[in-house]
């Protein structure tokens, strides 16, 4: 075994282009400088992707992990059961969500035994898995389920921006209501931890507000009066390095401009707006709060393009980089 | 006179960077090309600001613009009975927005009255205002007082990013409540008459949905199925090319990358989050909706670097060159 931590890398949807992104990607030095990498995915699905990528290892079947002996140009794949189907490139196919499921599941419990340090997951298509018969929406309540974890936080995080949700697929009207204090303050201490795992410099935490202008002393709003105040008060009495309530339409500016690691967003656009905005590509989805290493790439199965060669690594390799800097301090807090 | 239409330019808190931005952009070609200039504000003021501008005009005190004849060098400038009080850069200043305040309804009456073709606004502070009895938020409210506007909508625009806002300064909790369909197609047919004054080479308007992923067909929120969509539908059928609900956390770079020319933001941040990030300094802040051409920098006072000659008068002409173009077809639809 490598000294890098191992991490399972899930090939999400077949039909998608996660087999192409995952040969890509692991056609490129740098995933392997951070982690031992196992493929959970489809054998004949990444050998036909490798034509995109010169590079790309040659994938070894395994059933588990004990007797895997890591070879120069080689990777170990593992398909839970699940071999198959084969690839349609842009077709939404029951089978490919069914197979995509199982691989999700398979990683997230060697995760939470400790087999592999952390997860990597590529893009699923919602319709497929529902196809399946999975009654989850995404990956991420499926891990939490499967994790046995209480709540998660969806982060976005790139090298400058560091972004954590309170909430994520809520109504506008229900993530409004969910500003709550013990809410707020829960996501700060998770986001300091994880700031704490990734050894940045500084750990200065920007709390947004809620209203236009942080609702300007409660002439629009009182939320920032009566929970996000309170929180951040609380956060800095335990030592946290965070501020706020800033106003909203500037603390991300400010995040990128280097006065702040990470800014702590009320609800699911207030934080996806401005980094779809800035970091198309090099966005990493990342779940916090549960109890096992787990990061994604920012986009989804793009099935227009599938199959053609022309999708971009760069997301997957960011996720991938994440989850090892994740993965080191891992425990430090869970 | 000049072709060119006339703009009342307000200088607004005289202690603010308002008067040195005032006589930079005066300095330039670009707004002389475009419009011709008429000032209302404090003489000493401006005279004192020219120290940072070279080329800034000469200002010449007149009473009324009835008589008043263009020459090379020279702007009229008004004071609407208010001259002075003497700047002090950066004091907050009672006398100071007691005049801001007399200069602003001052350019609106005459907008209104068709003696200027529209109004361009330096920034004032809100507490100076206050302490000058004003019970007026900012400009926009004070501005639709004056000119008997029922209603408004508050929008930023760049040269490459037009962002109407259906409401402006209320809380979350009570913009959600206000995504209704009527108010929502009559900011698609201002937005609509704007692009038509602009003359915009294509006039796609997007809207944005409300809740995460524009609801993911009502699975976080009805208002995209309820409000939304109705109103887009009844304005394709006005003859608008208008599309959407659309994902609110990618509708942005969408109108970035020249998908669209404008989109419809459900609220404040919704749209200023984005066009912050991107456009810090060319922002130009707009009121549709009412009977006078307005636009605004969409910066503030600045008092912390106010009268040392380091302000940047680049959202002010942006400012000018928008309410030139805006007042040329003026009257298409009011």
């Amino acid at each position: 075994m490598s000294a890098n931590p191992l991490l399972a890398i899930t090939m999400g949807d077949v039909n998608g282009i996660g087999p192409e992104i995952l040969a890509k990607a692991l056609a490129r030095p740098e995933p392997w400088a951070v982690c031992e990498p196992v493929i959970l995915g489809d054998k004949t699905a990444y050998d036909q992707a490798r034509r995109f990528a010169l590079h790309a290892p040659e994938a070894v079947a395994i059933s588990d992990l004990t007797h895997w002996q890591p070879r120069q140009g080689q990777v170990a794949l593992m398909d839970a059961g699940h071999a198959g189907p084969l690839g349609r490139p842009g077709a939404l196919d029951a089978e490919a969500g069914s197979a995509a499921v199982a691989w999700i599941v398979h990683a997230a419990r060697l995760a939470k035994d400790g087999v592999v340090a952390g997860m990597v997951t590529c893009p699923i298509n919602k319709e497929g898995i529902a196809l399946a018969g999975c009654p989850h929406a995404g990956h991420t309540s499926l891990i939490a389920e499967v994790t046995g974890a209480a709540d998660y936080r969806m982060c976005l995080f790139t090298d400058t921006m560091r972004i954590v949700h309170i909430t994520a697929h809520l109504s506008l009207r229900d993530a409004v209501a969910a500003v709550k204090r013990d809410r707020i303050l829960e996501s700060i201490r998770i986001g300091h931890d994880a700031l704490n795992r990734i050894q940045t410099p500084q750990q200065r935490i920007a709390v947004a507000g809620l209203n236009p202008h942080a609702g300007e002393n409660g002439q629009f709003g009182r939320e920032e009066i009566e929970e996000i105040r309170p929180a951040v008060a609380q956060a800095r009495a335990e030592g946290i390095d965070c501020s706020g309530p800033w106003p909203p339409d500037t603390v991300f500016k400010r995040m990128r401009d280097g006065e702040f690691e990470m800014v702590i967003a009320m609800y699911h656009d207030q934080g996806h707006i401005p980094l779809k905005l800035i970091a198309m590509d090099e966005g990493v989805n990342v779940t916090l709060g549960i109890p096992i290493v787990r990061t994604s790439v920012d986009h989804g199965t793009a099935y227009d393009i599938a199959g053609k060669g022309i999708a971009r690594e760069h997301s997957l390799c960011a996720a991938i980089r994440l989850a090892a800097q994740l993965s080191q301090r891992q425990g430090v807090r869970a």
